[in-house]
């Protein structure tokens, strides 16, 4: 399975806006000051944690939006895997812009990354079950698109990307419906034939009513082992399962051993820390 | 000391893109779809962990700007310390927009309340100390301004809002000038009188290098506590001084211990995890 | 089944840009050289034509915008049909504002509300069946979101918003693959849980083949009543079946007599005339 | 005469916005997941319709910007004519930018193109007359400077491109005004030298007004052949004639015998059908 | 003859982004951390010279959009002549915003009230001639419209606003073309029926012969008021007389007295200083 | 000292917004109509006055944003002087994009060489004397960065580019907090440690009492050059001192002469007139 890209057109207003952000209406002061303007370098990208890299293109842009001549060999594509020391990619050029774009460029590149690898953690803590990681909806504003990537990059795979692509039935839709039933049928009379609905359960009445209904998937909300697993059998490929609830890779274990076909993550997208990665000048 | 407050001109446009961006280009299927147009409710943002809290503002925001009938009152104001259970704010109006504004409005709380926390953590652990801990420009992109409130509110201090609001001569810079006294040349000349200078020393050599041009600030980075104490010793009051370097709410004591000024910590803004706040219907 | 409405936070771009771009840089040369800035009057919206109303939201939106004292009494609201002659709504307040504001107004209603006219001379050709008329992706550039509202005020259903909700493999994807199996196999490996699968088939063959890989749904291409008919009873509910081909109101009655589910048309986006309605002052 | 361009940074930012509008959040999941990155494929743009052809450059820009190693060669330029199966252009590049922006491409070729022959329509049947087919400000939101280019590849000319650039006075404005001269005396003292005046008049008698004004022009509505040919006798060159009301290819050519300088159209912008095009794999 | 307006829709970008550029990231850090936030004040705008006032509607707008409930009372609306120490307006609010949106408000205010004043300079100068003092597309990036509105607000005219809303044939295009005529024809056949053509000429030769092409209007540039004398007589009233080149308050009457309709000046929107208004705490 | 550069990346949208400005929504009707597409042209800027040049890197930048195949080579670069008739740079390409773009382009370099001859003069009138010349936050509404760059440009130095970047306490701050010590003590509290502080002073009672609280500058706002004097005594170097008020190349040699460190004059970026730099087509 390859990863799939991020267009180059969906990134550049992140990667200038972050750019102007840092450069604010002066400019880099320190660089442009002290360095002469042909004045080139050499630089390496740096792990100095082992991980897995997400958001190179990203940080080439940045280097390429302040100063065209800069070029990037990357070393370890996204997705990879680096251990501390590994180095990343070869970037070149003169040295104002990679002293200019350098904290930009790193920031995207470990804020991406850290997501990456947490996903990778729990990837492989549940390697051989057939459970696949999924993000939520929990992302850094304005970010979504690059976060739910970098889920991927980490092995991982995305829930729903906004309010508008898909259904998700939750408790308080289910309230104000008055019930599972009427929720799911005022969805369905109301979205188009390629929007799935998926409904929250708390119960396995719940899921019982839920699944008579013929929905999509089923969220299977702060359930234990044990009532997942009765609920994936109640269930038979009827439809799909999630589970949910503050899973981390030491608990996922005993989770995707249950046989649930998802487990989705919130903290992968806003509580994963940056991987450690360093621009070297040499 | 007050907390220096955001602008509400500035937050619009981060609040007005992140509901676009869950909203796409249909909007919240599931909630138009099952939720009548005049049913209200009423909600509370509850803390489901303690810490500080930080983004009422930006909350507040999203849920006006989906929908202008909703009022919230504040119960613990940005800045307060909650713990788990705690009613942070009350909000009510259509049913509608505030399901439909929640994820956003958490999205942001949760990430700016757990830079907030994080912080705290820091200023509470050298509490009696005189040094500020304050943050860096490693910031998630494009939210440089909100984190940096969020820093403040945890009762930590800001350090440069970018590459054009003070100069900072790292060790690269100093490699290209050919030595500090170059450096700071040049950047004398180059700036405004209301910019101030900074330097980053790895040794005291070099300290006293810095000491002798004059410069406003030094960057004592990855020193030992001994080195530090021998640092601000040295300096005696010519100059601000910073410690940085990987330091955790459990390492910041000895460090604050050596009379330091300022502490700067990047993790506070880079890998903060959320503070847990969920939004209960009543 | 009620109207998904438009978020106001997703239309006011639109009709702020399209307001920006009458007024040019020097405004409504013609209204404010003539008309007092005190002057007031009442205008009413009315058909010139047959047919179904949408868009209103924008209109008001287009009024408010230039001069917020202008307010709206909508007496046939989106999604209701009128006769030629019938009063949409009343609109009063500064003159200038309701010279000014008009034309972007009629603009967009008279748009939205020949789409959705279109759409409801098709729903209303096919009544009694179960198809449902569903748009297409072939939208007036910038203009998706609304056109596709549009077409739910015409009693339709939406398909695809764009490229990233839902995979529709067509002919060219399939070549590229190698063949049916091959695509979707590869689709399943990249997409969320979330994201259904459709595929367009040519003949029965093709459709046999998709059904078995377990699609959610089947486009059926130009296909003759009799072929749709076979393939609907070959398909038996395992699958969503989807007709499409430059229906039109006068062959939409024999297409839905196959049993499809649905029924594809361009044209009500693409090109639909305007409905006929006009601002007049009392 | 040689039809005015449209400059390249005035229609970038239609093309990237329907382009993004297209890509959504997650971009083009079907291509992406089962297109290898390193396909090549040559395309061709078909008429399937015949027509006039309008809006390459916007195509083109489509595919460059989502890749620009595509390349367009045009065998029929914008304002040329196309017999169904005629090839406009050929493109090529690599598989997944083709088609990844081919729908956004289509999308705008199509309906500009549609208006190109609409206008074409009209233009052919009045050969032989002196009169020039205009548009109006009945235009789609956002996309009146393409449309009207669209109109000028069709032959026809433009009328006013907002409210901005010249005057016309309409009834409600001579209404207000309390008369013709009225209205005429303040437009003139409140508009610049190189700014036109134009007047509606519904009567012999008001153009007569109007003529005696020394109006730049005269909005002659509704009126029948035969009045438009009195009119056109009584104006006698002192003004320019331009007629209007709901006229047609049909209706068009007694229209033009009469002498008069102009017919405009609404239908050209808002009401004309695509011009089928589509995008053959090689 | 009334000011025409600005309409607020059109300038609510220019004031919102020139906010933000002062704002920064970090906001007024003086006001926030000096005053408190339930200070309010009364303030006056005072005119320290005199002049001719424009662009209240700008600063009440810096001032409303930091702070809505900031109220301004104006006592000399736009146009407006002062003398020195005369109350413009008064503007009481809570203090904070009156003093964060001080500075901004002023710079729009001085400058627009500088040319206002340039431009009452020179109309006041050739008071009793017919002639009109008008401005050029020689205005500061960015500004056009509101530098416009400033030289009406001081009793002269505008100019074309854009390339787009009228044809100025000068020297460069006449050469390109080969003659005057063949420039003109070009033109005409290019443009619509509402767009004027003028032509710069240098000589009476070169007026002669745009005179009989018909032209709409002449500039007569960098003539003597001889010349232009003779150049008014040859023209006779057949078409709009302008006279350019570095006319001045001084000079301008002579250049009246020719009987040229338009006198135009660059430097009322590049050169003129700015009318010194200040913002006076009660 | 070398001139701190402008990053492109922070131009472009000011050129862009300005050449769009300029286009409207038809474009360079005048050109388009009249010069073959293929038509190229060699021109040259010439000084018409003599001063300092500043902003060729915007005005090359309008003319490759037109036409990416016009080049230009810069004669004398930015901060160069130049005496009436000297070639500043050769610009050539296609002849369409050199008219369509130069009044774009020379609207940017006049103005912002007319702040860099501006300040220049002031500059030239104080050489000897150790003060420099700064600029104010008085700048034309968005033009700050280019605006602050051309001050530069004519051996100015930059004030604050904000409100943001540094503390300046003013009498109204002061009258506020009920006196200096108090303002300045809350300054301190709220801002980071980088953020240097500067009060200004009427009296020399003030003074010292601002010297004794350690600011970091003080300005002498509108005091006499006796006054200076004893002011820069006072200080004796313990904080930066900056003169202001209304002071010309006339007076500021005098100012010069007192011992302080700045001369700060609003009049360089508010009310410089343009530089009159001519293209001249070969």
């Amino acid at each position: 399975m390859h990863l799939l890209p991020l267009s180059p057109i969906m990134i550049e207003p992140l990667v200038r806006n972050a750019l102007l952000e840092d450069l604010g209406r002066a400019g880099d002061l320190t660089t442009d000051a002290i360095v002469p303007v042909d004045r080139v370098a050499t630089t390496i990208l740096v792990a100095r944690q082992g991980g897995v890299v997400a958001g190179l293109d990203l940080a080439a842009l940045a280097f390429r939006l302040i100063e065209p001549r800069i070029e990037m060999t990357i070393h370890c594509p996204d997705g990879g895997e680096v251990v501390p020391g590994k180095t990343i990619a070869t970037i070149g050029g003169p040295a104002r812009g990679l002293l200019t774009a350098e904290r930009t460029a790193l920031n995207f590149l470990g804020h991406l990354s850290g997501i990456a690898t947490a996903t990778h953690s729990v990837v492989t803590a549940i390697r051989g079950h057939k459970a696949r990681i999924v993000c939520t909806r929990k992302t850094t504003p304005g970010l979504r698109t690059i976060e739910k990537y970098a889920v991927r990059a980490g092995g991982g795979a995305n829930h729903r990307f906004g309010l508008d692509d898909a259904v998700l039935i939750k408790d308080n839709h289910i309230a104000v419906a008055g019930g599972i039933a009427a929720a799911v049928e005022r969805a369905r009379a109301g979205v188009g034939h390629l929007v799935k609905i998926e409904v929250e359960v708390d119960t396995l009445d719940q899921l019982d009513e839920a699944l008579r209904l013929g929905v999509d998937a089923v969220l299977l909300d702060n359930m234990t082992p044990e009532q997942l697993r009765q609920a994936v059998t109640m269930v038979a490929g009827r439809a799909v399962t999630e589970a949910s609830g503050r899973i981390t890779p030491a608990t996922a274990p005993s989770v995707a051993a249950t046989g649930v076909d998802l487990i989705s993550i919130g903290w992968l997208t806003h509580s994963a820390p940056v991987l450690d990665i360093g621009l070297d000048f040499q």
